[in-house]
């Protein structure tokens, strides 16, 4: 069940970018349908191509994932914005976060229920308010003051994508695969920063008021350039025990471990199995996807002219 | 303004025991009168003495930090429970965690609004949820099925002790120490397992549904028996920035330092001037009290007879 992948790249010039996104981890892979997986990777190629777009135009780090993770959340095959899973009373409540790497300013959300966007309004928190995190009505009156789209629930409950089928069907607040599609991404651009950012809508009959790893830095995400990028995706209260984008960023800051051994102590060692994965990208632009569950959505890209989506990461 | 106590003891053996609690790092106290001075002096004695009681009669750890920080919040002399501050619309929003360092089991709740002691709510998040924190009104949902004692509005708000005369008035959102007040614990008990809690009402004037460290596990609050136990207070941003709390205990495991090294490295280098303090302590019952503000309100009791408490810790 463990598995890992890494790709090592030369130190980054200043013509170098790289991306990497994850629609989340789970064994709902494992159930679906040939026609799904495909919507599914196409899904994620689409967003991948607006990260890459914007790195190989010389766009910034932030940028590239503020517009992934919004692709993402508007796709309604993710856990995150459109397709979000349901609280145990059958509401949506979206959380999300979003960290500069170069200069740690950090914004996120938490239970915001007409928000279409969590992503960007994180940011908006982030530039916008001396803040970091907003939750519940506090983080929809400011985005109502920030001129973000609202939506009403039934945005988020109605024409929603089966995972398994990708059919069109109303939400109920069931299923099994309580910890899949979370969205997320890093990035480094032409510059050198890195960036992170997550979204969600939590887990399936969570119950309403709870908040996931997503929105917490340093535990669903985390940037800094001297180290690396971090998105995980999972059980979000393990993940917050174990503080794990800030562990990873620790290990290489203070033991010297290389981005690949940090995630790896991580996903294989300190978390149990089926818990989840994570997206990692460290500032020479190598890229780490691990994941400890049956699948994990996900991608990478970078201006040596790779571009390939997952499902599953063959260790 | 950067100030350091360090109190090296042995290792615990089955009978030792040690206990530090604070009550808000800020520059109220270098404004206030003597009386009021006294006042604060004799409100941390008397939640120490709680503490210590607990464990020298072989309490839990747990049981501890959840009765003192009780015992802070009930307290108006300080900014969590009965004495919080207000958000810039006027209103008591507050927050609290809780985390065994022996099982990493934790809880949290932000943004509560009529919950008397949200310590003990945090905890019962832990204990009786699967979730880590809840937030907003699905916490005070869940407070009710617990029976735990709920207020009005006017609990906070009236028959407040001003922190620098301690005398008795109507709160105003108002004030220019935004930080002070925040209380927390941290207890190492006859078992050797370690616990930390914190609480606070926040940040004078916040944004209505702004969330600061305290609720955020590896921010404000983190145990772990194998390293030590943390509890901050400042200016929350900041503190989950740096995800302060966890990074404590990061650097003990990583980069194999002592406490005092590792508070010292976040006092002093990483946290800029006037951002706040903590209280940690590590397994074999070393005491670390810092701030890099002008005053912190502290204290420390242990199983070899000391029991003392700060307003400012002299370097």
């Amino acid at each position: 069940m463990m598995s890992a992948l890494v790709a090592s790249a030369q130190p980054i010039a200043s013509s170098k970018w790289a991306i990497a996104l994850h629609g989340g981890a789970g064994g709902s892979l494992a159930k679906m349908g040939e026609e799904a997986k495909q919507l599914h990777r196409d899904s994620l190629a689409c967003a991948l191509e607006i990260g890459k777009k914007i790195l190989a135009n010389g766009g910034s780090a932030l940028d590239a994932v503020e517009a992934v993770v919004r692709a993402l959340e508007d796709d309604a095959h993710f856990n995150a914005g459109r397709g979000s899973v349901l609280t145990e009373s059958g509401n949506a409540e979206l959380d999300a976060s979003i960290m500069d790497g170069s200069t740690k300013s950090c914004g996120a959300v938490a239970n915001v229920t007409n928000v279409k966007n969590p992503i960007t309004l994180a940011r908006r928190v982030m530039t916008e308010t001396k803040h970091v995190l907003l939750a519940g009505k506090g983080a929809e009156d400011f985005a109502a003051t920030q001129n973000l789209p609202l939506v009403e629930q039934a945005y988020f409950i109605s024409g929603h994508r089966d995972p398994l089928t990708s059919s069109i069907a109303i939400r109920e607040p069931t299923g099994d695969d309580s910890h899949y599609g979370t969205v997320g991404c890093v990035a480094l651009d032409q510059k050198g920063n890195l960036a992170a950012g997550t979204s969600t809508g939590g887990t399936t009959k969570k119950m309403p008021g709870r908040v996931g790893d997503s929105p917490i830095i340093g535990a669903g995400t985390y940037a800094s350039n001297d180290t690396c990028a971090v998105s995980g995706t999972g059980i979000g209260e393990e993940y917050i025990r174990h503080a794990v984008a800030y562990d990873i960023v620790a290990q290489m800051r203070y033991a010297n471990r290389s981005l690949e051994a940090a995630a790896t102590e991580i996903i294989e060692n300190r978390l149990k199995p089926d818990t989840g994965g994570l997206i990692a990208l460290s500032n020479d632009g190598t890229i780490v996807m691990q994941h400890n569950t049956e699948g994990m959505a996900c991608g990478a890209a970078d201006s040596q002219g790779r571009f390939e989506t997952f499902l599953k990461i063959e260790k």
